[in-house]
């Protein structure tokens, strides 16, 4: 992999993620949370689990999960006001990504007709919000669903696996895993990928923000997502004890 | 003061206030935050201040001092829907309950057209929300203030004062001091005191949720009201060393 | 009592009220409806009754009763907007307040599963828009709950008592009794007080409007008030006749 | 004219119109007000003015009449929900209907850079809620321009005449004027005619709600509206002296 | 009639329609389609029909007919704002107007209980928009209906008859015939006229835009308009052939 | 390239487009617009220039492009309601990727300060309604910015290059190019390419909506897009003659 020489901040390499903290059981409330730390960018995800699906999925006999994104008016650089009336574009994008994600490694049929939502709230943000919620969810998703097998609500974990998030992005013309803010806001080319265990992809979204990417760009931008993907599937299965769950 | 041996949570007293903690500095962006926690309650307030004021305020060539508050979707027992859209009238009310607490201790003329803002962002609820939202928005809104200062925009904090609040209700007939929620949700009076450390008060709400109360009663819970807050402002004194440097 | 002289629009001693009259059946579609005077506060009352309560109240087996408030644009000084797309703080605060202080002498149980809504529209506003509205509320209340009576819908009035409302507060350093516009407006403290028949207070919320107030100045303000809020209630009796009724 | 033998309520002729009353001067903080009453319909007309016009017409150089409308939620038989976040089709109708009318008895030029808004809120709706407006709504900015006069702002009364409304329609077959709510609800052609005192019309909107209405019911009917609209311009002619104002 | 010489573009005569074009089955998922040109002026009128009707008509056992109105945004000379948030008044008028039009041709009995909805959807707007809508709206009508027997669910086509509508106006003191827009925005009187097949009219709406109309106005304005909706019931007829369908 | 036999409507091949077409000039009011089809599918799109940009654009002394996108009630198999009072996230989302798409081929400092909106109405929906909106959006630029330079407001078209855009997919296991909607709707993978005329990408979103995908897969999906790209570029240059008009 061509990794050009590059200065990020605290000596940082090409192909480092920023500090990584998945704090668990952080709300009294909700049925599974979970304090994501990407450097930082700071997300507070919470699962919940409501009797019923959305009417629309009544027939199906099967389960739902969904997501809600938001930020904290104080969580940004510059003060950004409450989303009241209008909603963002940039937050349904996010939240219908962190759903999809989320969907992606969830049995619906053995779910069984419950609605699971995790709500991500930015609390900090510094860039990757969105990954991070992607990675965090999953931990309070596996954690509410837990709780719910043992209150005998549904027999079996009905996880199909592990899914995280991460950027990657060219930066002054060099491939970078895991932007912060700075690096996001003068990328020339931004792309978020979510993968699962298995090492294949969920999601890839890349956008040229001031120039395009051609096919090699492209190779070498995922040769560094799914490394720092991996690292944090290991991450979430150490904090949950996921695959050894699975193993039972 | 009369008070009924009483059965809380945690061998409680009737005049007691849960743990309080009011920690600071906790958001990177925000000029001054604090995470404020009554037991179980917890409070994310954070300090912004922007040029300008709102354009009824124009004219009068002061600052202005406001609060915006909302509850995480998943801060409370059942998950509560996003305020998108519609604001609840309950918001709205505590939002203002806030902002004029704050005014009562801010010198706005000295304060210059400045717009501080704070927002009180629930975490976690747990009865007290509003008046958690109140003594911790002051040690934000005194650390933003105070790098204010320090930043040269103002030549010294237009605070005249420090502002806490707490609840107080008759709860089985008792009279008890910092209600939590299973406490709150049975009380028969309800009543929120914010006062100043001068001990007068700047403002009283109570309601008789179930019962009508008289003027004894009243005095009863008022007293129970002014300890308690007195232990805030002397915990708000103490984590930013307000009143000597008052006195500088 | 200690009352400073002052100078109040003709004449009006330091605890006199406005002129208040309470005018009856105004409105031909509502079941009760009341014009309430205080001064040149005109607010019209309306009383409705509706099958059924809301969703969250269906389990309670008892009825509902809640308030709306509003003014009409040229009721102010100056032209107020209408409160089309967002609500006003204020408003809800003012409809919420109203709902509360019906509700402490409705027998939820004794109605039904009902809903009354009192629809209070401020015709025109001279200061004390929310005491005027509570006080002939409940005019428009009773009315419609004994049409109901009469209609064979409910065997007898599920009213457990009167309640009124008034406003006290401090301007220019005097305690005075039911503010009118120019008094609110200069008002250091205003206090708005619900009370009962019984002389016990439903609500009480008090604000320090540029000073913050004392124990000593809160109970002459309290004193002042309820000897207003006394004859409120006899002349809503008066025009009820609701005591005797009630010892029928 | 062919009026066919009916049964009005308190043995109204076909071709009468309801016992009407315009009240001036109800309101204290609006320029001009008026009270107009068709027999039960009651709609409170308030009109005041404000300094400068909308943006769409800065350029114009003149000045704008613009009129507002909504009903109270008691007005009606059954109460009618507030129009908060979304308005009503019917609502946004009548008001631009009412400013259309007033604004063809203005001359905007000689107004100058002035806004005049006319509220007309519906206390009370028994049928001809719109036609009472136009009428009522003439005499409030009557009323409003001369106080503007008065004041010096405008050296003389802008108004070049007068305009007043009424319904006419088809009900069992026969043609009547100014239809009651129980007329209304049931006729087959409804229709409402706007017009000066000049006899022309400004204004003229049929619609046949069960079945369609040739060229000879048309003119049947525009001979009743002619005549009724003749009586309610002498009554505003009445209260306010306009024509002998006009002629100094 | 007293017509007089007036210079129309592309020499068209006073009396004379613009081309009208109406062409069926433009649209794949429609039950009815129709585009309709007046001239420049495009619609796309496409029915659509639902099982159930809407709440308040439950109780009838009849079916609904409801219209949508809407321009694109590029429709119009300058670039439109999209009615997201807050409706129009003028859209909501339309489309009351459509609506209203077309139930008065349909018989609710026979169509039994489902919706129908047209919308009308204006791609490029030159005048005339509204009437074009009635006339095009009652065609995808039409259609939708036709396939909705073919489809076994109605025995027979609920059409108790055509409906079709044509504006015309006075322009520069003369009286014309269906309104482009350079007329249309320059008319001193503009008239709507929406009739069946019978010579009878469903709606009347004229309005005095500069100067009043009388009767004798009125009559010739109206004699334009019957010419011009015959003209347009016979083209709706040559493209759906509806009479003969009628006489079996 | 390993395509497995597939059967599509048509006898479509795998790696084929459906009939494209490219219709200039559809519009009178707009200054570019362009009606795009992808076999059913067809889109609208209109472009118009205003002058001055949004707020947070002004000192950048540069221009703005950015786009709308809506579908029409009918164009879908189910009528779809309107998107009045809540936008819906999947149309925020298209209209935000058209939106970049085309900034990545415009020079905003050539432009000036001036914004472009790209209107992308939905006239009938059958699959890849975003992919044939970037296409015809660019159309309908290119004819905007070149009527923009005839006018003599820019002194040359600030165009840097083409985009276009295409779908590719994964159905019953076999990778198709440009999905209907009926492969779409039941597509494993379903991925969306916007790329330029130089072959490199400006937006890559790949979801995997049943399964996840690997690397290879990846990389047959952008081949078959690379190829679909092309032709749709090369359509587009035919109709406009742009390569041709830059050369000079």
């Amino acid at each position: 992999m061509e990794l050009i020489e590059v200065n990020r901040e605290n000596g940082r390499a090409a192909d480092a993620l920023r500090p990584v903290k998945l704090t668990r059981e952080v709300l009294k409330h909700a049925l599974g949370s979970c304090l994501v730390e990407f450097g930082d960018t700071k997300v507070l995800c919470a699962a919940t689990i409501e009797e019923g699906v959305p009417v629309w999925r009544r027939s199906s006999r099967a389960g739902w999960v969904t997501s809600e994104y938001a930020m904290l008016p104080a969580s940004t650089n510059r003060r950004s006001k409450r989303e009241q009336g209008t909603r963002k574009g940039r937050s349904m994008e996010i939240e219908r990504l962190v759903g999809r994600s989320l969907r992606a490694v969830v049995n619906l049929k053995a779910l069984g007709e419950y609605t699971v939502t995790v709500d991500c709230d930015v609390i900090q943000a510094d860039g990757g919000t969105r990954t991070a919620s992607v990675t965090g969810a999953w931990v309070a998703l596996h954690d509410a669903l837990a709780l719910w097998v043992e209150a005998g609500k549904i027999p079996r974990l009905p996880l199909t696996g592990q899914v995280a998030a991460v950027s990657v992005g060219v930066v002054d013309g060099a491939c970078l895993l895991d932007l912060d803010y700075t690096e996001d806001s003068r990328a020339e080319v931004d792309m978020n990928i979510v993968a699962t265990e298995t090492g294949e992809m969920v999601e890839l979204q890349g956008t040229g923000e001031r120039i395009t990417f051609g096919r090699d760009r492209l190779n070498t931008l995922l040769d560094l997502g799914d490394a720092g993907i991996r690292r944090l599937l290991d991450l979430q299965n150490e904090v949950t004890a996921f695959r050894s769950e699975d193993e039972d």
